[in-house]
C-alpha cells in the first residue's frame, strides 16, 4: 500500500523538517561536521555522534530538490556544514534547485576545479545556465571543456537574455522524420533506450531541422502501427522563439495548458524545447519577484544570511526611503508657522497621507498585475484612469466626510472639518492617479513596474498628503 | 514554416489585442451587439458593420482561454456584449478559465437551464467545480440530473475543501491491471481510442482499487511488448490524499518535476489524479492572491469593475486603515502640548514612522514568503528574530545616527538629533520584531499570514513611531 512509502512527500517533508532542527538546535553539530570538535570531543557528547550519523543519513536519502530546499532555510554557518556533507555526484543537481540567494554561501568554499566537477553531472544547458549565473566565472572554464563544435552553440545561448526562453530551453529532444510509420518510431525508441525527463512528445523535423509537427507519445500508443508519422503528427504546434520573454511564455503554457513546446528560430528550425517544469520555476521565480521588489527587497535577498549581508542588501531601499521621508518632513517644516497656529494640524495630517498610501498601494497593486496579465490594452487604458478617480472620489467623500465630521465634533472647527474632508477627496484622487500612471510610465520606459512602486506611490501620498492638507489648511483657516 | 501559423501564441495575443481594442474604442460596437442599435442606424456608420463581422471572427477563432482573457480585461457593458457573442459549446470552457471576479457578470444574464446547459460540455470534476464555485446555487440542480450511482460520489467531493487536493483532482484516469503485459496496453489503448487530456502515465491497481504502482507512457514505448506492467511500473509513485492543501501539493509537484499524480484514500484506493495544468493554475493563483491579500486587496478584486463594485469590495479595508490613522492620531494629539513647545517635532515625526513602515513591510513579505516555502520551523525560529532584529539595530545606528546629525544641523540642536537617532533606533527594532512575530502569530491562529499584513505592520510603526518620538521629546526636551 504506496501510501506512505520512500517517495512520500510527506515523509520528505518530515526529514526535512528533522534536519533542520537537528542543525538549529545543537550547535555542536556544526562544529563538529566543520572540524571544529576532535572525535574525542564529540564522543564526550553522548548523543552528538548519535545526531550526526542522522544527519548524515538524512543528507543520502534526501533528493536534491529536497536538500536544497532545506540549505536555504539554514543559517550561514549551518548550511556551510551541510553542504559539506551532500555527494559530489548531487552536488550540481543541489545548486540548480536552490535559489540564487544561496549560491554564494554554497560555492564560497569550492575551487573552480571542484565547482566544474560538481556541473559535469547536468545537462549542458543547465550547466551553462548555472556558469552564467553563479557569483563566480568560469565562462571560460566551461568553453574550454567543450568540444570544439559545442562551444559556438553554448556561446550563441549564452548571449540570450536571462529572462528569455532561449536561457531556459533544453537542447536534448527527440527528431523524427515526417515519413516513416509509427511502428518503426517505436523501434527507433526502444534502440534509443531512453527519453529525455518529461519527454511528452517528439519533434517532427525535415532534414535541414525545419520543425514541420510534433508527435504526441499518445498518439504513437493510440494509432495503428503502419500509420505514417505525417498522417497523425500535430502539424501547425504552438512554438516559442529563444528572444522571447519567459514569463509572457509561461503565460502561454498556463492558457493552452502544454506540458512542452518547440523552440524554433526565424526560419522555423528547431533549437530545443521548453518543458513544463522550467516554465513552473519561472511562475514561481516571476511571482517571487514580483512581491518582493514591490516592497523594495532584492531579489538576493536571502533570509536566512547573516546579519551583515542583510544590511549591504537593504541598504539602498532604506537610503532612498530616508529621503523621500526627508522630503516630506521638508515640506512639512514649510508650514511650520501654520501648525505652531493650530497644533491640531499636527495630528490630523497623518490620517490624510495615510489613507492616500494605502489606497495608492491598492490601485498600484492591481494595476502591476493587470500588466503581467497583459490586460492593459491602450483601448481600456483610459477607462482605469477613470474607473480608479471615481472609486477614489466616491471613497474621498464617503470616508472623507466622515473624518471630517469627526474632526469638526473633536476640535469643535467646522473649516477645520472642511479642510480635513477636502484634503482627503484630493490625496484619494492624487493616490489613484499615480497608481495607474506610475506603473504604466515605467512599463512604456521598458522597467519593470513592479520594482519599488510600494515605495514610490508612499513618498508621493506622504509628500502630497501633507503639503495639501497644510496648504489648506493655510489658505482657509488662518 | 509553422512559426507564425493559426496556434501561434502570438498570433493570439494579436487577436486579444485587436478585440479589447475593437470593442473598448468604439462604444457603438456593444451597443448594436446589445441590441441598442437596429440595423437601420447600424448601416448609417459604415465602419461598424464591419467592425462588428471582425468581432464575431475573432470570436469564434479564439480558443477559450484566450476569450477568458479578454473577457477579463473588458469594462462590464462591453464583457456582457462579448460574452453574447462566445457559442454554447465554448461558454463552459470561457467560465471555467475566467477568473472568479467576472463570473458574477458573465452568468448575470443567463437562466439557470441554460448555465446547465454550458457545463454539459465540461467533465465532471469541472462541473462539480464552477457548480461549488459560481455566485449561483446550482448544486440541487447538477445533482438531480446525475444518474444515482453518481450523485453519492459527487457529494463526497463536495466535502473537500476548496483549496484541497481533493477540489481540484480530476476523476478520469486509465487504470491497468498489474499482470498484464505492455503488448496487451497498447492494444487495450488503441481500443481506447483517447485518453484524458495531459495523460503522461497510467495507473496500475488491484481488483479492488488499490494502488500499486504507477506506468509512464514513456516507459511502454521504450520497453519490449512481452514484458509484464508489474515488471517495469513505478511501484513506489508520489502519492496525494484528498484532504491536502493544494498549495503545498503544488511545492511538491515543482520539487519533483511531476507531470501527474494519483489521490488516494487512507487505504491507498485509488480516487482520480492530479495533473500539471491544475497545479499551474494554483500555483498562478496563489502568488496572486498572496500579492493582493498583502495589501488588503479582497481577491474577487476585478480591476475592469464598474466603479460601485470596486467602492464595495474596497470598503472593510479602508475603513479599518482610517481607525489605525485615527489612533495613531490621536497618539500625537497626547502630546499636542509637547508640540506647541518645539513645532520642528511636527515635521520630523513622519520619517521616524516611515522609516518603520519601510522596514517592517520588508521584513513581514520575507517572512510571509520563508512560511509559504515551508522554510521556518521550530529550530531556526529564535535564529530569524535575532537576525532581523541585529539588521535594525545596525540600520538603526547607521541611520538614525546620519539623520541624527542632519537634525541637529537643521535646527541647531543636539539634544533634539539625540532623541532623533534613538527613535529611529526603537521603532527599526519593533517593527522588525514585529514584522517577524505578526505573521507567525497569524500562521499559529490557523489563518493566512498574507491576509492585511502590511496594513497592520503600518499601523503598528506608524502609532510606535510617534509615540516612541514625542514621548522622548517630551522625556528629554521639554
Amino acid at each position: 500500500m504506496p501510501v506512505f512509502n520512500k517517495n512520500s512527500a510527506r515523509l520528505r517533508d518530515e526529514e526535512r523538517a528533522r534536519l533542520i532542527w537537528l542543525l538549529t538546535t545543537d550547535k555542536s553539530i556544526t562544529s563538529a561536521l566543520s572540524g571544529k570538535l576532535t572525535l574525542a570531543e564529540q564522543y564526550d557528547e553522548g548523543q552528538l555522534v548519535d545526531d550526526i550519523a542522522e544527519v548524515g543519513a538524512l543528507v543520502a536519502h534526501l533528493p536534491a530538490p529536497d536538500l536544497a530546499d532545506t540549505l536555504e532555510a539554514l543559517p550561514s554557518d549551518e548550511r556551510h556544514a551541510l553542504w559539506n556533507l551532500v555527494e559530489d555526484g548531487k552536488r550540481g543537481n543541489v545548486l540548480l534547485e536552490a535559489s540564487e540567494n544561496v549560491w554564494d554561501d554554497l560555492i564560497d568554499g569550492m575551487s573552480d576545479r571542484a565547482l566544474l566537477d560538481a556541473l559535469q553531472a547536468l545537462d549542458i544547458d543547465e550547466q551553462i545556465y548555472l556558469v552564467q549565473h553563479l557569483p563566480r566565472d568560469l565562462t571560460g572554464r566551461l568553453l574550454a571543456s567543450l568540444p570544439a563544435e559545442e562551444r559556438a552553440r553554448v556561446r550563441q545561448v549564452m548571449n540570450y537574455a536571462d529572462d528569455s526562453v532561449g536561457a531556459i530551453m533544453e537542447f536534448e529532444v527527440i527528431t523524427i522524420r515526417p515519413d516513416v510509420t509509427l511502428g518503426a518510431v517505436q523501434r527507433y525508441l526502444r534502440r534509443l533506450g531512453k527519453m529525455p525527463e518529461n519527454t511528452d512528445k517528439l519533434f517532427v523535423t525535415a532534414r535541414d531541422k525545419t520543425l514541420l509537427g510534433e508527435l504526441e507519445l499518445q498518439t504513437i500508443l493510440l494509432n495503428a502501427a503502419h500509420l505514417r508519422v505525417a498522417d497523425v503528427m500535430e502539424s501547425e504546434p504552438v512554438t516559442f522563439q529563444p528572444q522571447e520573454e519567459a514569463e509572457k511564455v509561461a503565460r502561454t503554457f498556463e492558457r493552452d495548458d502544454l506540458l512542452s513546446a518547440a523552440v524554433v528560430d526565424e526560419d522555423g528550425k528547431l533549437l530545443g524545447r521548453l518543458t513544463i517544469d522550467e516554465i513552473v520555476d519561472v511562475v514561481y521565480e516571476e511571482t517571487d519577484n514580483d512581491i518582493r521588489q514591490m516592497s523594495g527587497l532584492s531579489s538576493e535577498e536571502d533570509v536566512f544570511a547573516p546579519v551583515t549581508k542583510a544590511v549591504k542588501n537593504r541598504w539602498a531601499w532604506l537610503a532612498i526611503n530616508l529621503c523621500t521621508a526627508f522630503i516630506a518632513s521638508r515640506v512639512i517644516d514649510g508650514f511650520e508657522h501654520t501648525i505652531s497656529q493650530l497644533v491640531a494640524l499636527a495630528s490630523l495630517m497623518p490620517i490624510v497621507a495615510g489613507i492616500g498610501g494605502n489606497t495608492g498601494n491598492q490601485t498600484i497593486t492591481m494595476i502591476v498585475r493587470a500588466l503581467a496579465l497583459q490586460q492593459i490594452q491602450p483601448g481600456n487604458f483610459s477607462f482605469l484612469i477613470l474607473r480608479e478617480m471615481g472609486v477614489a472620489l466616491i471613497n474621498g467623500i464617503v470616508w472623507g466626510g466622515i473624518m471630517g465630521a469627526v474632526t469638526w465634533w473633536l476640535y469643535d472647527d467646522p473649516q477645520l472639518g472642511g479642510v480635513m474632508m477636502l484634503a482627503m477627496v484630493l490625496n484619494l484622487l492624487v493616490a489613484s492617479l499615480m497608481g495607474v500612471l506610475i506603473p504604466m510610465m515605467m512599463t512604456r520606459m521598458g522597467r519593470d513596474p513592479a520594482v519599488g512602486s510600494s515605495v514610490m506611490i508612499t513618498a508621493l501620498t506622504d509628500t502630497g498628503g501633507f503639503f495639501i492638507f497644510l496648504g489648506l489648511a493655510t489658505l482657509f483657516l488662518l
